[in-house]
């Protein structure tokens, strides 16, 4: 196990250097660029931006190659304690990421004058995510595609085999894509949204006083304490599922939340309207959750649907896969908008009740950021264990938890593209109304034009990052052959084949191809905003927002359900491993990898970084 | 020959006659209401518009379901031969339907005193021109996929087997599907820009007085004088392949209108602009043609690297297709939002500008129409011929013919969308010129809020109809199984399979399944429009029109690329017909079909009909 382990840390460790080194090409320039832009404060700040973000992503990746090996020894103990060790070591980088953002933004407002210099830190941890994200999910994927492609279906061997080259770099694909990339993510969103909060609370100063702006930061903190609750509850209760645990535990996170957002409200603010509005934000990642859970549980009748129509072959399941994904994303959107007119509607006309019901859409970030990291370790783990041919009773227990970090993933990408459309939908109003713009004129057709080139926007950075993933996962495929092919007695499992020209070649892949849509992401906004001012740059940014947000949601829901197909069929309900309905469903998962791994987080990054960049440029176009 | 073609036209009239039965459930009902609502005029216009929209489309399939026999008997004598029978086929539909859209519209500017009850003949054209398209992709696609999954992946026999149940099905697809529903979709596009370019040319009466309303259907007129010289071009010619024939009929026919549109624009308006008008926007449909003809034709880069990436298998054939397909959408908008800007800046602000390069996307609609309705021509004598039998000769003629019309089927559509993007950017200029909206306001939620739903509009309309294909795609998998293993002596060929059944199947489940995506697209704007006002109608609309755009072009250009990815792989390039490669590349064929023949075509018209039911229910919301 340790061997194992000491490969995938390696691998994770130079992957991550490798990957600091390449933002540290286009970084310097930001920073200098910035400087003379907008001064010393913003430069710095968007320096800190960029490095804490990095720095919670490697806290999320270190703690995962760590818990990795525990999970799989506990394994043998019992499922139950595997289960604590892995959403314990979760649970570290939930609780951490959060608390760093929290404690930087602490940092920062009580240190600098003013707030704008803020936008600075958002905008550096937007752009340190979004190379993370897009590096990190074009890594994994390729080195998963790879590895399975050749492995399942030309060598007729199982996952995780050591036979296969590509595996290890599939395994550290998991830590580099799942845990340092949506580390990144999460510090990042959390950030944003405190400083979009406390922008607007300034501007709201004559209603609330200073309240107004610590409001953001205390309810964050709030937040926190309420996960810790639902954290401390979740473990193998008697007769019920480690899953039912876990939504166990979100549940009471929630209802502490929702109870500590009351006293905020009235005690901080005096505000009832406040409180609901807040709740509204929370409710909508609840459906969000909700929602991705009908769409991609196991016994739900879209899975059970598609697993069932598998066995006309992968065209047809596809197909009805995207029937299914294009559907997933109504609802979801639907709760946010709601969210946003209730809470507008309810106090008033005040913009600051959507500031905090996007805040309230943060309110369980700590406890899904757990679950979402428990993901990589149980995943991490059973690769372990199978590597290392423990028991098979261990095995099987950790191949449950595998099955439960995925569906928890989904969930979890479901929360955070409710928030972050809700944080894109709070950062053009912030834009809007910091540029002095009330009205869009549509008399005249230049921001409507512009709002087609946003909508447009995030194909083009979809398609680059798809693309990406494919052609990583080709290189690998012919790497993955040349060694079963080259290599005497590998398939015979005599010699060791060569995992670090697979990791090799998957680093440079994903560190080559993710610089253009992570320029993309953030040249967009600043050549229209110069080009054709911020009225054109406001709409592009509302269209680029929605769009994302539909894609996204589509991206991330297809995915997980091709992936569940898979594992309903894998249970041999339409027959063995070697039935047109089985080869349907690997065809449908491996479809869905690069959506919903690749192209929908980075979606997620790409639509709060747009709006970043255009608040932090929108000082330049007056 | 003559028995197969019977059996075609049988099942064709049988199932529009079963669809107008649908329909006018449907259309009394709004009869009544628009007459109650808005008076007998725009009930009555609404009525001529169903009316002649399902003729139109009634046409195309006449000609088609009588040229496809002869097409099949030309072969014989030469492939010049059959290419010129099957194109002027083609062009019966294409200048009669445009034909009958111009004299419907004269004749109504002639009896009706103003131009309002307009909105209602557009309105009916365009819910007729959507069952239409609905009902008939979801027929064509169902059929189409039933027989191929049955058919080429568990029985092994090759495509348009008599002996395969869905064939016939499959033929009558053709007609009711490419040439009834596209037959209804390019009537009512052509009659759409006409009218709102009279509405606009009434406002701008100031300028060009009664000729600038007059000016859009005599620019009408001219194009298909121009697109009657290119028409005459399109033969065999001495060592070119047919499809260069039909690209230079294409631009000579552009030419032509260019210098009619010149002549035009000094002698009726003496306004050189709108002359620079016009012609941009025969550009950008020319655009769109240029980059759909990159992405999807045979030697270029994306369906190079499609086809041999299949080596990898289905699942990296699926990701590599949407990779492309994604990138497919972007330069079309981009063409038509700078034909909408240039038009405008170059009018001095005028929106009548844009109307003229709305209607300037249409100049090449006649020649359009043709080479589209050529393609399910060419497409059913090739199966015409197969199944009765003829030398290999012809066959192989007719074969290479088809793969023509499948190229030309790419550009059409892409034509379509090209100019359906611009006219419903024009129909919501006139909506919120109409409302007396010139700016909205974005400092409260409300607009922007709408704007998310209506980009989410055509994700739920999507999932619907291919939902809809992928159950009729089902039944038609168990009917063929069915009668494979009950029928003695079909698989020997000794007996005919029961053709009637599975035209019967198609057709009761394409006109249950095209109800609700047909509602839902004329009572979302109903809905939003009652309930919060006509700002937020419009600015669904304006999020519902670009997002359809988008996700229109992707659909369209994806499917086709898998077809001709396919058509490349079958060659032999990558080995026979039992390699992974054509495997793959079957696969993506199969799952490009729903999309690039019911979800994209519907969009399209989904996006025109969302904004003239717009127009039309907007006097009742003031």
């Amino acid at each position: 196990m340790k061997e194992v382990a000491g490969y995938i840390a390696i691998g994770t460790n130079a992957y991550l250097s490798r990957q600091v080194k390449t933002i540290g090409l286009v970084v310097p320039w930001l920073f200098i660029a910035m400087w003379l832009a907008f001064g010393s404060w913003t430069a710095i700040a968007f320096l800190s931006g960029v490095a804490l973000s990095l720095i919670a992503g490697y806290i999320g990746m270190n703690v995962a190659i760590r818990s990795n090996v525990r999970t799989a020894s506990a394994a043998i103990v019992s499922m139950g304690s595997a289960f604590r060790t892995a959403f314990m070591g979760g649970s570290v980088t939930g609780l951490s990421v959060t608390a760093l953002s929290l404690l930087a933004l602490c940092t920062l407002r009580t240190t600098l004058g003013n707030l704008e210099p803020l936008i600075g830190f958002g905008f550096g941890g937007s752009l340190a995510a979004l190379f993370a994200q897009i590096g990190g999910g074009i890594y994994t994927k390729s080195a998963d595609i790879g590895a399975d492609l050749v492995g399942k279906l030309e060598e007729e061997i199982p996952e995780d085999d050591p036979r296969n080259a590509a595996v290890i770099a599939d395994l550290v694909g998991d830590n580099v894509g799942d845990c340092a990339g949506r580390g990144s993510d999460l510090f990042q969103s959390f950030s944003d949204d405190m400083i979009t909060g406390m922008i607007l609370g300034a501007i709201f100063s004559w209603k609330y006083g200073a309240n107004g702006v610590v409001f953001p930061l205390v309810m964050q903190a709030t937040g926190i304490l309420g996960c810790i609750v639902g954290i401390s509850l979740v473990r193998e209760w008697k007769g019920r599922s480690p899953s039912a645990s876990l939504f166990l535990g979100l549940f009471l996170a929630s209802a502490v939340n929702a109870f500590g957002l009351y006293i905020l409200s009235m005690t901080l603010l005096n505000d009832f309207t406040i409180f609901i509005a807040g709740l509204s934000g929370l409710i909508a990642t609840l459906i969000a959750v909700l929602v991705s859970e009908y769409y991609t549980g196991l016994g739900n009748r879209p899975i059970r649907r598609m697993a069932e129509i598998s066995q006309g072959g992968a065209a047809i399941n596809i197909i009805t896969g995207f029937s299914f994904g294009l559907q997933s994303s109504i609802l979801p959107i639907l709760a946010v908008v709601a969210a946003i007119i209730i809470s507008f509607v309810i106090s008033g006309g005040s913009l600051y009740a959507i500031v905090v019901a996007n805040i309230g859409t943060d309110l369980l970030s700590a406890f899904i950021m757990s679950s979402d990291a428990y993901g990589p370790i149980a995943d991490n783990a059973e690769g372990i264990a199978r590597m290392s041919g423990v028991s098979a009773e261990a095995s099987a227990s950790l191949q449950k938890l595998d099955a439960v970090g995925n569906t928890m993933k989904a969930s979890t990408k479901a929360f955070a593209m409710a928030s972050g459309t809700l944080t894109a939908f709070v950062t053009f109003l912030t834009y809007f109304s910091t540029a002095g713009i009330p009205t869009l004129a549509v008399s005249v057709p230049f921001a409507l034009a512009a709002l087609y080139l946003g909508v447009a926007l995030p194909y083009l950075f979809s398609s680059l990052t798809i693309g990406a993933t494919a052609n990583g996962a080709l290189r690998m495929v012919y790497e993955v052959r040349r060694q079963f092919r080259e290599m005497v007695g590998l398939r015979e499992g005599k010699t060791t084949p060569d995992y670090a020209r697979c990791v090799d070649i998957a680093a440079a892949n994903a560190l080559k191809e993710m610089v253009i849509p992570g320029i993309l992401a953030f040249s967009a906004p600043v050549v229209m905003g110069v080009l054709f001012g911020p009225e054109e740059l406001g709409t592009m940014l509302v269209g680029a927002a929605a769009s994302a947000a539909l894609l996204g949601f589509f991206f991330n829901n297809v995915g997980a359900a091709f992936d569940n197909a898979k594992k309903l069929v894998e249970t041999g309900l339409y027959g063995d491993r070697g039935s047109i309905a089985y080869k349907a469903s690997v065809v449908g998962d491996t479809v869905g990898d690069p959506l919903k791994d690749v192209a929908g987080p980075s979606l997620l990054i790409f639509m709060k970084l747009v709006g970043m960049t255009a608040l932090l440029i929108l000082r330049l176009l007056h």
